[in-house]
């Protein structure tokens, strides 16, 4: 149960937060009891949801939380002048007196509401700050757009994480394809990520292998097994066809590079066909081979189109993989396979949509794997009580007001809309009801309020770590990412449209209770947070 | 010398790397003589240079190149239908007959030129390209950026690394860190990064440390021992200077958190002081706490501001460090250091110094570590040359074009303008001699030329592997990261201010010889690049 980088250990944090522990230590403040939200103001890519995700590698961080003899040994170079108790207890410390609630990982979350909530001694909690905002920031952001990827595709469509060489570093790249898969694609082209998180892995050759023959004589052989063992020679097959077909001046380097893949991958013969020319060569070639394949008895899959204009070929292409279908009365001949890449954004897949492409599959890299349209996610990590008082962090700018206290989060459904607002209450009020009406009030607008009478109220946050793994942090780490891919799912397609629209979406209200608003409202009106004492 | 993260392995990699290496080895053509080049097409940022980093990576992952059981056994789970021979020689792989060029980390590089040259045989140097480029884009990225900000920021600021909470995963930060500090920053805040590398770790308190202390019950001891070692009650001689200055109506918990902190790091004293008000409060407070400190023999360091009109507020600040260093004739209190942080862009940083800011150090975040302005870098891996034949993508847009063949760089000094053009030619051509006129000319365009009498020719590529370490390998492994720095900031200062400016800069030249010239039209020819064969 470690985490999946060994990188991520207590040492991956920011040095302020070794420096204000020695301070508390120092104040005798360390062990003060101290309450910590974990949330974001506002969603990224412009939308107005997020997916919660990052929560599996934090517990696993939680869990694994200590300090080696060796990073003691450098921490003592870094902050000289400490006193050498700091450092004993420091080596000893650990996550066994902290309790973290959270949001189940693959949540629609909103604005403001605690995604985790850290609570226990001040010293260790604020020593979580900057790992946990790592490991759920870059998470959340690539689950988030994986899911406005799924939103632009539609269902129907394959979506392939190929964004490994221009992630930003190997463990982004990783990140990239796990939450790629969490938010709605099918698999990674990256192979350590399907080593690492069993996932699909998907791939078939580049323009290099086609580049790299050139004519029969780099072929090992001409034949090919058929399906059912009898040899054959495979060249004299696609000849027969480049005959019949007169498409005789069609690459042959192309040809010959697809001969030999098909050798290879008789069942899995997926062609690039871009490298010299799509429609006049590489589609061409590909159907003479596939067409070979299918009379030795196997089902060749289809193509990639990797440049020029994807819907408008991809539907020149079906054209003619129909023809072809009916000339040889080969049915499925109609449906291969066309997959797509070449830096695809969340805008190209709905104007190749607006085109009806007939693309089956596309390859998303950069924009996906980058988040290139909004490259970082705003989590941040506020401090709302200690020793039983709440701390409010006071802004002339109210998205910066921070909530105080701790929280709990309820989602509230209404029959005509689904899923209609969430709830932030403080923690010893009771529960929402369903059927009973609930009092909703914007956190600071007093104007904005809504009576509710929910049909059904759901707790969104779990006590998933008390000093150990709870029932419902062993059951969270015990769900699978294919799982956690299911929730994001259902969580979106029972979400009402205008939320999850790409031209202005309807904001998602998060509001707080009566009781929460009247303590909000009281804090504001101290002129100093703190009070003066002498 | 293994790769800092241990997620670096030959598993990093695209599937169809392997299914084209399953094909390689099925028509035996996996050992044929391959020739890659990694290049980019296109600075980033919108400017006309970059930075070539991460070689150091690619030279350990290179070294520790090999399957291991477990990973051959996944293979064979997600490749069915292979020859089990295929798994044996997968599994024998290494780098024993790979050469690698390339240039020296942290060197100055431009479009089309080879950062790094692999050769051997195709099917090993197919299974680098994801690997390589994952490696060698982020981190030319980031160093890029890094100088983007050190240009705007100019050489007296310091600039630290604050990027981990927002970066791309765990090793999307410590990536940051390293390529941060190559590109010219003096640190990080990121403990594992100093830990790791070696570099300078800076930090010191939140808004949470302030707003945990509310009044002087919150101190352990009222007490400090001066830099002698005699105990003062160091509250009453803050005290003593809060009466002196009228400064009564500060925040009394920022107080007290300043003291606290005082009293952990009397040496190391930056107080962040914009938690409440930082004019009326936190720099009021900072001071009767610094005051107090050099009374009993320490030298206080110095603010962070974190919110508002930075320029602004620094100047201001420093009237009033001004005014106290004069008031109680402490002449460096002047010169008290001044921090700011807070989503700062290279813009932002150019627009501070229009404006005369008195900020000593920058904390750049997001906009540093995420590359927000462009995520990534489009370095690519083509083939050039295959069994002594060379190979050219052409393309309708010029940029595309891949030059072909073994080629050699080589850049070319006027004594009027310090490097002025880099020169490709053919790798078995002679090298162009300083003081020898020689002719340049576009890749494409037979209009531009130009002759050149160079007064030093600087060879760009060396030979770092040849089936092992070179010599020059192991030197390039034996550069720290402060000697890449310092020859980033070397070869920066000494370009032409024009190419490095962020308002239309000058394209930097890439020339190729007369002979490479001629090689690329005659290949251009052809009108198939591959002749029909049958």
């Amino acid at each position: 149960m470690k985490p999946t980088n060994p990188l991520v250990n207590p040492m991956l944090t920011d040095l302020y937060q070794l420096t204000m522990a020695y301070a508390y230590w120092k104040s005798n403040r360390h062990n003060v009891p101290a309450v910590f939200d974990l949330f974001f103001r506002k969603c990224p890519f412009q939308g107005e949801f997020a997916i919660f995700a990052g929560l599996e590698e934090v517990l696993k961080f939680v869990a694994n939380y200590k300090f080696t003899p060796e990073n003691i040994e450098y921490l003592k170079t870094i902050m000289p002048g400490c006193d050498p108790e700091f450092f004993d207890w420091l080596s000893q410390l650990d996550c066994s007196e902290v309790k973290i609630y959270a949001i189940p990982e693959g949540s629609l979350v909103f604005p403001r509401e605690p995604l985790i909530r850290v609570e226990g001694p001040l010293a260790i909690c604020q020593l979580l700050e900057t790992s946990l905002l790592n490991l759920v920031n870059f998470a959340s952001l690539l689950t988030t757009n994986a899911v406005r990827f799924r939103l632009a595709a539609g269902d129907k469509t394959t979506l392939l994480e190929f964004g490994l060489r221009r992630a930003q570093g190997p463990d982004g790249a990783l990140s990239a394809s796990k939450y790629a898969v969490m938010g709605g694609f099918d698999g990674t082209s990256n192979v350590e990520a399907g080593e690492i998180f069993g996932m699909p892995v998907k791939g078939t050759h580049a323009h290099a292998f086609v580049q790299s023959y050139t004519g029969p004589q780099d072929l090992k052989t001409h034949n090919l097994k058929d399906s059912k063992g009898t040899e054959f020679n495979f060249v004299n097959v696609v000849h027969k066809y480049r005959s019949e077909l007169g498409w005789t001046n069609t690459n042959i380097g192309e040809l010959i590079a697809f001969i030999a893949y098909a050798q290879a991958w008789p069942n899995g013969f997926l062609a690039l066909v871009d490298t010299y020319d799509t429609m006049n060569s590489g589609v061409k070639n590909f159907l003479l081979v596939a067409l070979a394949l299918n009379e030795l008895g196997y089902k060749p899959i289809g193509i990639r189109l990797d440049s020029g204009d994807l819907a408008y070929l991809s539907k020149k292409c079906r054209v003619l993989f129909g023809e072809i279908a009916k000339k040889y009365n080969i049915k499925y001949f109609k449906n291969l396979a066309i997959t797509a890449s070449n830096d695809i954004t969340v805008d190209a897949l709905q104007s190749m949509k607006s085109q009806g492409h007939e693309i089956n599959a596309f390859g998303i890299g950069t924009h996906l794997a980058t988040c290139k349209e909004q490259p970082a996610f705003g989590g941040v990590f506020k401090l709302v009580e200690i020793d039983g008082w709440p701390r409010i962090k006071k802004s002339e700018d109210a998205v910066k007001i921070t909530i105080p206290g701790r929280k709990n989060t309820y989602r509230l459904y209404r029959l005509e809309d689904g899923a209609y607002l969430d709830l932030l209450t403080m923690a010893d009020e009771e529960a929402p009801l369903h059927h009973q009406k609930t009092l909703c009030q914007h956190p600071f607008d007093p104007n904005k309020k809504i009576w509710l009478t929910p049909y059904a109220v759901e707790p969104l946050n779990q006590l998933m770590w008390d000093g150990q793994l709870t029932k419902d942090g062993e059951k969270e780490l015990a769900r699978s990412l294919m799982e956690k891919r299911d929730l994001v799912k259902s969580q979106i397609e029972r979400l009402r449209p205008d939320y999850l629209r790409f031209t202005n979406p309807t904001p998602y209200k998060v509001a707080v209770s009566q009781k929460l608003y009247n303590y909000i409202q009281q804090l504001m009106k101290e002129t100093t947070i703190v009070p003066e004492v002498k």
